[in-house]
């Protein structure tokens, strides 16, 4: 069972976390951990954690489960640290937007009968801004979670039931699960979730060239022009680290929809256009 | 004062047209004709009009004011249709979604003392799927309502009323009015309305290609790849006419977003990505 639990980063992800495990009947302690101490101090304020510790490594030491909710580069930083500290009776899991190199690590550093337990996690659900301001108990309700996880670990049997009551606690705060390669997803998550945030983020700064000095005319667009360009608020700080780390799906992803827009393009007035439009229903058909 | 309106087309427009003037108090009659029997007995059934007429030209001339609500092409044969056949207290108006060919129509065949008004108009509302059975009263509460008058208009004072009362009407309806001159209006809608739908377009197409084998995949994306390939639903049979009367810009727009996607995938190892997602963050700065 698990009774305590460190959340390191309390962001938008580890708020939403903590007020979720609370609304989903989570009775033990939540430490929580922030780089930014008035990030945290506001997440203990929202109820999403019970104290906010000074140490991370400290804070992970103490629990059963440390919930790490950072950039991915800062995630593989505290993979490294915590391993030499953490023993075979703990879990550490994460909420990492790309998993290849996460989940290696794990398989390197944990998941042996004498160390910790390394889960790689990914909830597909975020918002356009982060913090933990916009910390949402029901941001997980009905997204999926999924997992990737090391299929050679060999955990120690304290270790593989906390992996076992974790997962359970992600159904509780409402995600579906779904296990999948770590290479596989990061291919995936390139065309489902990493295109469409930098063709959002392309079709935005290329709006704001032509008419970002006329604001009233943003109007003219209506909700299309809002939710095409919504994912253009999200922040270099958190998409660099995806574009590092995942960076020939992504290209290939951005190579694919260019050669798509260059035949819509040279087809405006061609039956090309008829078969791009008959495809993209067959996208969204319900 | 106007008291007798036809509208011709009862798909998701026409309707809205309809119920919207109902809503905001219309109590002269309306009208309807559509091609379709079925969308125009829907229409009646839903209240957007009075009666289904069996001759589109018949319902104008007994008509003050017409509503064109069908695509574009059809607008300009209605257009070449009806310019014989209404007089000098009469007023035509349209809601197409490319206006320079529309307008010029217009110059050309209206706007005379002796003939009636045409008064090109755009409300920059709409949904992914069109039809009478989506009409909605509040579909252009918020939203923009563009009119591209002919500049050389002389109208008779009967036709000069009703273009005054027609505009009143748009405002009841809850739309906020805004004048361009068309050159200039096909120009804007093709960056924040024909660009944002012909990327989903193509985005759409392009993952139906990866992933519509496998429909699962689409629950992962959650609501970011929701809103980005919403668009995709869009019929072709609307978008041709659009895609036909607005090529050199819309080429244009889409040539400009290559580029811009062909940058972040060329930057996102490199301080270019910084750039790009800095610039997307101030068109949506709030």
């Amino acid at each position: 069972m698990i009774n305590r639990i460190a959340i390191l980063g309390t962001g938008l992800l580890g708020t939403s976390v903590g007020l979720a495990l609370r609304e989903a009947g989570f009775k033990g302690t939540i430490t929580g951990w922030n780089r930014s101490p008035e990030q945290g101090q506001l997440a203990l304020k929202m109820g999403a954690i019970d104290s906010l510790a000074g140490d991370a490594i400290e804070a992970a030491r103490a629990s059963q489960v440390t919930l790490l909710a950072v950039p991915i580069y800062a995630t593989l930083d505290f993979m490294e640290k915590l391993a030499p500290v953490l023993g075979p009776d703990q879990l550490a899991t994460d909420v990492g937007s790309t998993k290849r190199l996460i989940t290696e690590t794990g398989t390197r550093l944990y998941n042996t009968p004498a160390r910790a337990a390394f889960l790689p996690g990914h909830p597909m659900a975020g918002k356009e801004r982060g913090g933990a301001a916009l910390g949402d108990t029901n941001l997980f309700r009905g997204a999926v979670w999924l997992f990737t996880d090391d299929s050679t670990a060999k955990r120690s049997p304290q270790a593989a039931e906390l992996v076992k009551h974790w997962r359970e606690w992600v159904v509780k705060m409402g995600a579906k699960t779904l296990d999948l390669d770590a290479a596989r997803h990061d291919d995936l998550v390139a065309w489902v979730s990493h295109l469409p945030q930098f063709t959002a983020t392309a079709l935005s700064a290329l709006l704001e060239e032509e008419v970002g000095d006329a604001p009233e005319l943003k109007d003219v667009g209506g909700r299309a022009l809002r939710e095409m360009t919504r994912l253009g608020a999200s922040p270099y700080s958190m998409w660099r680290d995806i574009a590092h780390t995942n960076t020939e799906a992504v290209e290939r992803a951005l190579l694919a929809l260019e050669q798509h827009l260059a035949y819509l393009r040279e087809n405006l007035r061609a039956p090309g256009l008829r078969n791009e439009f008959e495809q993209a229903n067959r996208f969204r058909r319900e």
